[in-house]
């Protein structure tokens, strides 16, 4: 860039994701966040319901008005049927890349009372960061025993994403 | 802009909004997103009730400092009840111009069972970013059965946006 | 910067809090974006329940990778209980400064039926504004009657952050 020229604005979007918890005699695994963890009970869903890499990839085809999770990875697209959030999420910054844009960063809040993201937050922001090759902070709370995560019915996420378009 | 001036940085917002269904019986017509949605029970509301619409305009009046819907187009201002989301959205729009903002893109989430805004994707896009003079994104999702989206009380919209301030 | 160099990109966070009633029994204060607004009935929660503080300081902590409110001021940082939302929304603004980040702007936006923030919203921005060192503007907005909030068993809020890394 020169300096006589415009300085191109960045552009944001927005995604949230929502999961219900699936019936524990399903025996089904917890993914959030990109991780596995152990003994809690899992989200419904036919994916791994990973309601934080979801939200962090909607954000980004909010950002760059290449669709959304649905029209890239829904029915009619059954080979991502099955794929686990971190490779939805890094398909979709791939996506981005391909179509010229820079990703600046994700920010993901986890919004439920399970599971407690405090210890594991750097392993998250780790791993999703790397999925989606830009930074991606993760934070979490609770909804004070209200609403559909504070019933603990299930689980929610927002994020927000940052691009610039570099053609 | 020279080099040695600091970069001026963009300003962002963010905006929801609810709305909850029409009694069937009443025949109210459904507008989400800028567009008409026939056969489909519409939204209850003293204007349109365009969730998506709304939420755009609010973050955008979020993004600039310039007050809520509720301060520009509520019950003060009765000109404006009963008109479409879109005109809303392209008054905020004008009025964050006129304060000297350059619009650089807003994107707006629809979260909820109906419509399904997949086939309309594009047009909801394109009427919506020529209200607003700018970008503006629209993507969609469900709650899994949860909360007001998914027990189909009605429908929510996220947005954000991004402004910059060029005097 | 000399313009040889690519313009950093600011980062965006997002946050989001919730609170429910007191028992008005219990006689608390209700505080929120960061004023006492007498006759009404509290918020219930440790501190004074500012959802709208809240959800602006975990926005900047989430824009700046920071953790978030939680982790910075938890139960393993007990000198921070009782702490006023404004002054845990002024900490968190300096400790993302301590690390070398400028603050552009933060936008929240109130959802709920109680208070309503019309009359006060000027006042509301210049106390948070104060309290960040940075630009925050206050929306709000209803739920139309459903969900946590329009059945007026609490209050949420919204956040965005926008801010840049200066070194």
């Amino acid at each position: 860039m020169t300096s006589d020229q415009p300085v191109p604005l960045p552009r944001i979007g927005t995604g949230t994701d929502v999961h219900a918890f699936a019936d524990p005699a399903d025996g089904r695994e917890l993914w959030v966040a990109g991780l596995h963890w152990p003994g809690e009970n899992g989200l419904a869903g036919h994916s791994d319901a990973d309601v934080v890499a979801h939200a962090a990839a909607d954000a980004i085809f909010s950002a760059t008005g290449l669709g959304d999770l649905g029209s890239n990875f829904g029915t009619s697209a059954p080979e991502w049927a099955g794929a686990s959030g971190a490779a939805l999420l890094a398909e979709a910054a791939g996506r981005a890349r391909a179509a010229g844009f820079r990703i600046g960063n994700v920010a993901v809040q986890l919004v439920g009372n399970r599971p407690r993201l405090g210890a594991r937050r750097a392993e998250a922001e780790r791993v999703l960061s790397e999925a989606a090759g830009a930074t991606v902070t993760v934070t979490a709370t609770t909804t004070d025993g209200l609403g559909l995560t504070g019933r603990g019915e299930g689980v929610a996420a927002l994020a927000t994403a940052l691009v610039v378009h570099e053609g």
